[in-house]
């Protein structure tokens, strides 16, 4: 349904500013197609912005089609306030991309953080520092796009190491079998 | 849009179990439409899950036609992981209702728990017994489907008593100016 060699869609999920970062293969590199951060209004109603936040990512799925979707992995918050902020927005992604056929993969911020400055406790300024030395970028995006563009970096790096682990994985199961 | 005299949906929102309950005024009192539990399963994958959770609640919502929505506020939970789960969730229903056009109000466990069973800190056999009674149920419906119910009654409870005060509180204004 998608293209394996598609763009791969980081989103870091909020309801306030919900940061997306589209990554693609460029040669032997990678390269940004789009970044940004979608916006819900704090005034209006909480169902109100949610219902609007589901139209922006359910549009901009459409819009960009990608191969995957690199979400991260919420598991410490602040407070539970700011988990079940969290925890609606991301709900929505994810039910907007299994609805689109889009695979999805989670990752922890510090698999992030490793990926992308070989430091698993780096600083959200130096997240945006790698990412724009990575991606080539004329200036640094803000933090929540940021961190998006390294999640979907991150899946890239890291999928073909995947694949081949899985095929790596395939051939031994079939020697022994 | 819909009619206001309509049923009352209550969500008591969960990935696994998402509790609901249908209620509408009957003569004097209030009559129980439909309660049940909308389950996903735990072995599917989470976008799965919360994609069917939408569809579920978005044809859920289709054929009740509800008045209004109300669901828990929820502020706190016993950690992080639950909040997330329950936000994503929660998240799913009150966006459903935004695209709908169906008003939502939010009640909090106490608020329920004072209205059902005149006790803020009432257990759940507490309330279940006394959504049995309200409601002239021949038997005890599941604790999810009966805070869904508690939901839909606090909500019918309340809101003529926010309308007659919204009323003097406008009368009022019209004598002061």
């Amino acid at each position: 349904m998608f293209d394996r060699d598609g763009p791969v869609l980081g989103v870091d999920p909020g309801l306030s500013q919900c940061g997306y970062g589209v990554v693609r293969r460029h040669g032997r590199g990678l390269a940004a197609v789009a970044c940004g951060v979608l916006r819900t209004d704090p005034a209006d109603p909480l169902p109100e912005r949610l219902a609007t936040l589901e139209a922006d990512l359910d549009e901009f799925l459409r819009e960009v089609r990608p191969c995957a979707l690199a979400v991260e992995r919420v598991l410490f918050q602040a407070n539970v306030r700011t988990a079940i902020s969290v925890g609606q927005a991301s709900g929505l992604a994810l039910a907007v991309a299994a609805r689109a056929g889009v695979p999805v993969t989670h990752y922890s911020p510090n698999e992030v953080k490793l990926a992308i400055a070989a430091n698993g406790a780096a600083g959200k300024r130096q997240v945006q520092a790698m990412v724009t030395r990575v991606l080539h970028l004329s200036e640094e995006p803000p933090p929540d796009a940021a961190d998006a563009l390294a999640l979907a970096v991150c899946h890239l790096w890291r999928t073909p190491l995947r694949e081949s682990v899985a095929r790596a994985v395939a051939a031994h199961g079939d020697r022994g079998a």
